[in-house]
C-alpha cells in the first residue's frame, strides 16, 4: 500500500482503491485467482468441508470512529469473523471485504484500515479473495465473510452437549464490557446499562476476591489500557478451537459474543439442555479485578452479559478434564470449567453459597 | 414465513427474524448445516472449485424505498450476486445475506423482502446457509454473497481474449438504464446524466431503426413498464453462462453492470487486449426503441454506459459463431457479435461509417 496524498477516496475512484487493496493482499493456500474477476476461485483441501461465517460492522452501532483507530479496527473486522470460525474448530483459509464508505472519509484512514484487516489476516494465513466498495450516504459500513475448512469428523457445533458435561470457556470474561463502561465515562456508571453491556443489579453480585486493595494509580492507567484494548482489538481463539476439534474431547462449541450466558444458551437451546453457571468460577483478569472496588454496579453482569469477549465457550465429559487442560496449555490459553450442563429447561447462574443469581438483561438486543 | 402482526423488528427480535427465514429457507444441494450455527457447512461436489463473490445494495445509492418494491428488492438483491457467478460459467450453490435494518422498516417490508430474496433463490437452487442482521442508524444496507462452484477447466474469467475474437453480448442493452430515467423523469431529460447512468453528447449517436414511427400509447405503457422490470427485477444469464462454459467455445467472459463499454474494458484490460464495439450492432429491445423517438439526448449512451444490464459479455474465435448461436438458442437467449477483439491499447466504440463514437462518461462510477 503506497502513501496517500490525496484526501479522499474521490481521486483515486473504485477501481484504484480495489487495485490498491489486491496489490497489497497476499495470495495463500488454496487461492487460484483472487481479488479481480467477477468471482474468485479457491480449492478446498480433498476430504474437508467449506465453513463460512458472515459479520457486518456499522458505525455508530457497532463502532465509534472517535473511540476506534482504523488500524484497530481494521484488525477488528476481520477478528471478529475469525471467531466464528474458531468456534467451529475450523483452519482459516480466506475473507471477502465490503464497504461502504462515506464521502468525507480521509484515505488516510481507509488505507490505515486496510492494512490493519491484512496485517490481521496475514497473522492468521488467511487470503483476501475479493469485496465490494460503494459510497455511503451515511456512515462506514463494513461486511465480511470469513471461509475455513476442516474435515466432517472434527467440525464443532452447538448441537452435541450432554447433561453432566462440564461448560468451559477460554480466556477472561467481562474485559471488553468494562473497557467500553471507561470509553463511555471515566467513572463506572450505576446500574450498567447501554448497547454491547447487559445491565444488572447493584449490590447482587460476588466479590473479586483477586485484588482487595485498589492497585497503584500507574497501574491502574495500564490496566484501563489493557481493557480498552480487549474491547477495540480482539484476540479470536483461534489456534485453542483448532486443538480442541483436533482433540475430539468437545462435545459442543461457541463463541461468546453476547456473553456466556446468552451463547451458551444458544448451545443448550441447540443440545436440548440447560445448564448452571457458578459466578465465583468466571475468570476475571487482574485489570478487571483492579477496576472492581470503584465498581458500584454488578461486575457479575458484565462477565456473564457483557458481550465481545470473543472467547470459546464449550461442553466436555468432566472425565476429560485433565486432558483439555494439557491441549489448552500447549496452545498457551488459559481455559477452566465454569459450569455444568444440565438436564433442566434453563440455564442459570448460581452463587457460591448456591442460590440464583438474578440478572434481568441477557446481553444487546438488535431492534429494540 | 408467516404473516406478520407486528409493524417492526423490535417485538420479534434478532433471533426471531433469524429463525424465521431459517424456517422459509429450503437446504438444498451440498448443504451439511444451514442457518444457526457459528459457520454453515456444506460440501462442495469432489474435483469442484469453489467460487465466490460478494455485492453490497445500500438504501439511496442503489435503490430507492419509494421505488422498489420489497419482494422485488429481495429478487434483485440476489440476482445482482447471481450474475457474477454467471459470469465464471458457474454452478450456483449457497448464499449469505446480512441486514443492516433501520428501527422504522416495517415487518411487512421485510417478509416482502426476504419472500423476493428466497423465490429468486429457490428459482435457481440456491441455498440461503447464514448471515448477520443488525440495527442501522441509516437506511436499509444488503450485504450478500453467493458461492458457487465449477470444474477448473470449464471456469471463464476474464483473460483469455484474443485479438480478432468476435466480442458477443447476450439479450438487450441499455434497458434498465433507460427504465431508471423514466422513474426520475417520465420525459427523457437531456443531456442523460445520474446515477447508474453515463452521460452522453447529444446528437452523436446513430438512429434507432427498429420503430420508425411512435406506437401507439398502450403499447408505451406496457413498454414502459418492461423497461422498469428490467430495473428493478434483473434476469442474471445463468443457464446461458453455465452453457457457454461447457461449451468450451468463449475465451473471456465478463456480466455487464457498468454497461459492455466499461466491462469489455475490463476482459481488456487483463486479457492483454483493445477491442472495437460496433454501435449498430448493439442490440436493443422493441420497448427501448419505442422510446428512442422522444429521446433527445444520445440514447446510445444508455446501451453502452448505462449500466445494471446484468447481461453476458463473452469472446470467442469467429469460427465458433455458428456453435455459440446454437448454444445459445438452445438457452432461449439470444446473443449477437456485437465488435472484434483488436490487439491495440483501447476499447472504443464505432458508428457504422467506420468513425469513432465520442463519449466522455463511461458508467456510473463511486466516489466522484
Amino acid at each position: 500500500m503506497t502513501s496517500a496524498k490525496n484526501n479522499n477516496l474521490a481521486s483515486l475512484g473504485e477501481f484504484g482503491f480495489i487495485s490498491r487493496i489486491a496489490s497489497a493482499s497476499k495470495q495463500g493456500v488454496g487461492v487460484i485467482t483472487g481479488i479481480g474477476d467477477d468471482a474468485a476461485v479457491t480449492q478446498l483441501t480433498p476430504g474437508m468441508q467449506l465453513l463460512t461465517s458472515t459479520d457486518m460492522l456499522l458505525e455508530d452501532v457497532h463502532f465509534r470512529r472517535a473511540w476506534h483507530d482504523p488500524y484497530s479496527l481494521g484488525r477488528k473486522s476481520l477478528a471478529v469473523n475469525l471467531s466464528d470460525i474458531a468456534a467451529m474448530g475450523g483452519i482459516l483459509r480466506w475473507t471477502t471485504l465490503s464497504l461502504a464508505i462515506p464521502a468525507e472519509l480521509p484515505l488516510d484512514f481507509l488505507d490505515e484500515f486496510t492494512r490493519g484487516f491484512l496485517a490481521k489476516a496475514e497473522e492468521h494465513n488467511v487470503s483476501l479473495i475479493g469485496g465490494d466498495t460503494c459510497g455511503s450516504r451515511s456512515g462506514l459500513a463494513i461486511s465480511v465473510t470469513i471461509m475455513g475448512e476442516q474435515l466432517p469428523g472434527r467440525i464443532l457445533r452447538r448441537s452435541g452437549a450432554c447433561p453432566g458435561d462440564d461448560i468451559w470457556v477460554t480466556g477472561t470474561l467481562g474485559d471488553a464490557a468494562l473497557g467500553l463502561r471507561l470509553l463511555e465515562k471515566d467513572s463506572i456508571p450505576s446500574p450498567l446499562t447501554g448497547e454491547g453491556q447487559g445491565g444488572g443489579e447493584v449490590g447482587n453480585g460476588e466479590g473479586c476476591g483477586i485484588f482487595t486493595h485498589p492497585p497503584a494509580p500507574s497501574r491502574q492507567g495500564r490496566g484501563r489500557n489493557i481493557l480498552i484494548s480487549r474491547l477495540l482489538d480482539p484476540t479470536p481463539r483461534v489456534s485453542a478451537g483448532l486443538a480442541l476439534a483436533e482433540s475430539g474431547l468437545v462435545t459442543a462449541m461457541i463463541d461468546i459474543s453476547d456473553g456466556v450466558l446468552a451463547d451458551f444458551g444458544h448451545i443448550a437451546e441447540q443440545s436440548g439442555v440447560g445448564g448452571l453457571i457458578r459466578l465465583a468460577d468466571l475468570p476475571l483478569s487482574p485489570e478487571f479485578c483492579s477496576r472492581a472496588p470503584g465498581l458500584t454496579g454488578d461486575f457479575h453482569a458484565l462477565a456473564l452479559s457483557g458481550g465481545e469477549d470473543y472467547e470459546l465457550c464449550f461442553t466436555a465429559a468432566p472425565s476429560n478434564r485433565k486432558k483439555i487442560a494439557v491441549c489448552m496449555k500447549k496452545c498457551g490459553v488459559e481455559a477452566v470449567p465454569v459450569g455444568i450442563v444440565s438436564n433442566l429447561p434453563e440455564v442459570r447462574a448460581i452463587k457460591s453459597d448456591g442460590t440464583p443469581y438474578i440478572q434481568n438483561i441477557h446481553g444487546f438486543k438488535h431492534f429494540t
